[in-house]
């Protein structure tokens, strides 16, 4: 037994290969959940893990699991992993970096003889984008819960007809054929998920690694705001219930305290709208949607609170209503502190150079907390960009992220 | 010879006998430019012209002249009128009611056995809406250039074929058939246009009749801010560059001035948009329309370079860029004294409480304006609602202005 090392080479040709399916001709990647093309790159991974000896095993989400056996077998797995289902015009590292980083590390060990106490998995969860099929996350969801949640039999895809329906578990076993089945929700001993930032703050810091600490929490919220439309030339200013002008000012003053008062805050509006839209009529109605993050559920609701009160404020100037109507409210998760310091440990003994981060995004990881200790690790992309087909991460900062993966890997193995 | 008098059951069973032509369910009217509907109602009102004596004319715009003639023929005309062309889903009083109002009084003329000095003829401008054609007031626009314009020869109806084609005057001498030909621009005495206000004041200051002495000038702005789109989740607020923000940060503080501190001014902003258009990303873009209106043309120039520089000073705040196109630009126009002032003796003389105001909206009278003495009478309508099937104006109202418009006739024709 030699210390176990991540091949670079064989990890970039993994990320060449499975970038090639369903590649764009811009340079990304159209492997949504569920589709012929992510069916292909599962068959692929299951193909590679059974030359390597591995075992495979298949849950009622359709999660993959990919086995290298410990020296005692009872002992719940070390789960590594994330996701290869893309954006229609995604990028080719958001989600297939994390998943083949994972698969390299099993390779590295298996290379290098180590058999470890417990076992360890790869774990490639379904439908992370939440792009065809909501809400997102659906597989690791799913697996927390242990039971597929009420509501999504009636899901349906967009081009490939029903996701569940009376011959659900056909479906989902045709997924991969010729692998294990097993139930949703076994014990699992330590998550541990590497990503790609998806934002700009590692590249411009120059830091090639981040431990991840947690996930923002993260409400949505749709207002509409509904005045009375009436003409433009001949409207004078007491006569308007204009709900654009109430809109606006509400708007204007929150991105002008909230972000700026709160440096972790992230307060965005994505969406807006105006009804009947004509250039010389005031409008009847004005809608936006608000995305509102934070790691901490206290400062979400005080924010969410002071939001709710200047819009209705605004709405009371104007002599208009507002609607406010919450249609996300995911809560803020601390990853656990074992994993985090014995990421930081690994950071160490490697000499990796990191910083401390949010997770702005969400991520399987976020469920899996729930369910077991659990952490990340970032590598940086260019731009921050990400579901987008431009999504670039360095060969230099793919290598990097493997290594410190593989070093955390081999503490935590060593502390569970 | 006795005093001429309005009927006031002739005008009402005429309004309703052109609002059926191109009803709606909803109670409103659908008789845009030059379809089977508009041509329907100019051939109906050639009818009755040709079964009360009067001759007809028609123009290479296709404006009509219903003609009373005068003991000099030579003099020219003293032209009142409005149009009979409606929006998609219009009201049933917006054009029409200043039409038939004026052919009333040609009535009350003719019935008093009245022969004045010089003609009297009655216009039904084309195209005033603008909705099928642009731009509006075609009719108008044309007949005081002396000429059709330049480009709109290429001009499409949506569902008719070609306005103006290789067979444009035959297609245009189909219009109405058997009525005589005449050049565009010919001289006239004054032009006086009765029409619905398209706004709340008479209506709620409860004053039947408005003497408009002006119509604003009106300007339109194209607003587009470029930034970059970027994830709501994992950029903050120093890695933004967000076009909403500095569009909304502009048009709040926009909101609080021009109106507030100007009156007379106008400011709308009717349509907003921005891309990529998704609840969780920053937008790449944000862009709107501005319309801005005031009677003076000094101010005008003002605000607009306050527009101009607060949507640049919002830009540079934000680091974007923004651009902006101005798409219309209307001169504010001053009736002419000599007609107003005899509206406000018409006014005495036969003790309609009036009050004297600007028109926010635009009307062939704008343009007229340019060619001869004009000025308009405004009646109140429900709500200030036009261009909408529920638009209304109370039978007593369409009559009060009726006889105003009649003693103003009166007035002008002693005085010219």
């Amino acid at each position: 037994m030699t210390s176990p090392q991540v091949s670079a080479d064989r990890l970039l040709a993994r990320l060449d290969a499975f970038a090639a399916i369903g590649a764009t001709p811009g340079g990304g990647v159209n492997r949504q959940a569920l589709t012929r093309r992510d069916r292909e790159a599962r068959a692929f991974l299951t193909a590679l893990s059974k030359a390597r000896g591995f075992s495979v095993f298949q849950d009622d989400m359709a999660n993959l699991f990919i086995r290298m056996e410990g020296r005692d077998p009872s002992l719940p797995p070390l789960l590594i992993g994330s996701h290869l289902d893309s954006q229609p015009a995604g990028g080719r590292f958001d989600g297939a970096l994390g998943t083949l980083t994972a698969f390299e590390v099993l390779e590295s060990l298996a290379d290098a003889g180590v058999v470890p106490q417990r076992p360890v998995e790869v774990v490639v969860w379904t439908n992370e984008e939440g792009c065809r099929f909501a809400p997102g996350c659906m597989g690791s969801r799913a697996f927390v819960e242990g039971s597929i949640p009420d509501g999504w039999e009636a899901l349906r895809a967009v081009d490939d007809g029903a996701l569940f329906d009376d011959e659900r578990l056909a479906t989902i076993a045709a997924l991969a054929p010729d692998v294990g089945h097993r139930a949703l929700g076994c014990p699992v001993a330590a998550y541990l998920e590497l990503h790609i930032e998806q934002g700009p703050s590692l590249e411009r810091e120059e830091i090639p690694v981040g431990i991840v600490t947690g996930v923002q929490g993260t409400r949505w919220l749709e207002v509409l705001f509904e005045g009375q439309t009436a003409h433009a030339g001949t409207t004078a200013l007491q006569y308007r219930r204009d709900p654009l002008k109430a809109l606006t000012a509400a708007l204007a003053e929150l991105y002008a305290t909230i972000m700026p008062e709160n440096a972790e805050a992230r307060f965005t509006v994505g969406r807006i709208a105006v009804t009947p839209g004509s250039v010389n009529a005031i409008p009847a109605t004005a809608g936006c949607s608000i995305d509102l993050r934070h790691p901490q559920a206290d400062v979400l609701d005080r924010l969410e609170a002071r939001i709710r009160k200047r819009l209705a404020e605004a709405a009371e100037a104007e002599v208009v209503t507002v609607a406010i109507s919450k249609t996300v409210d995911m809560a803020p998760v601390t990853f656990a502190d074992d994993v985090v310091s014995a990421l930081q440990i690994a950071a160490q003994k490697g000499g990796f150079r990191t910083r401390a981060m949010i997770s702005g995004a969400f991520h399987d990881a976020l469920f899996l907390a729930g369910h077991a200790p659990s952490a990340m690790i970032f590598v940086p992309c260019r731009d921050g960009l990400s579901h987008n087909e431009a999504e670039f991460v360095r060969p230099e900062d793919s290598i990097a992220g493997a290594r410190m993966f593989l070093t955390s890997v081999l503490e935590l193995l060593s502390r569970l």
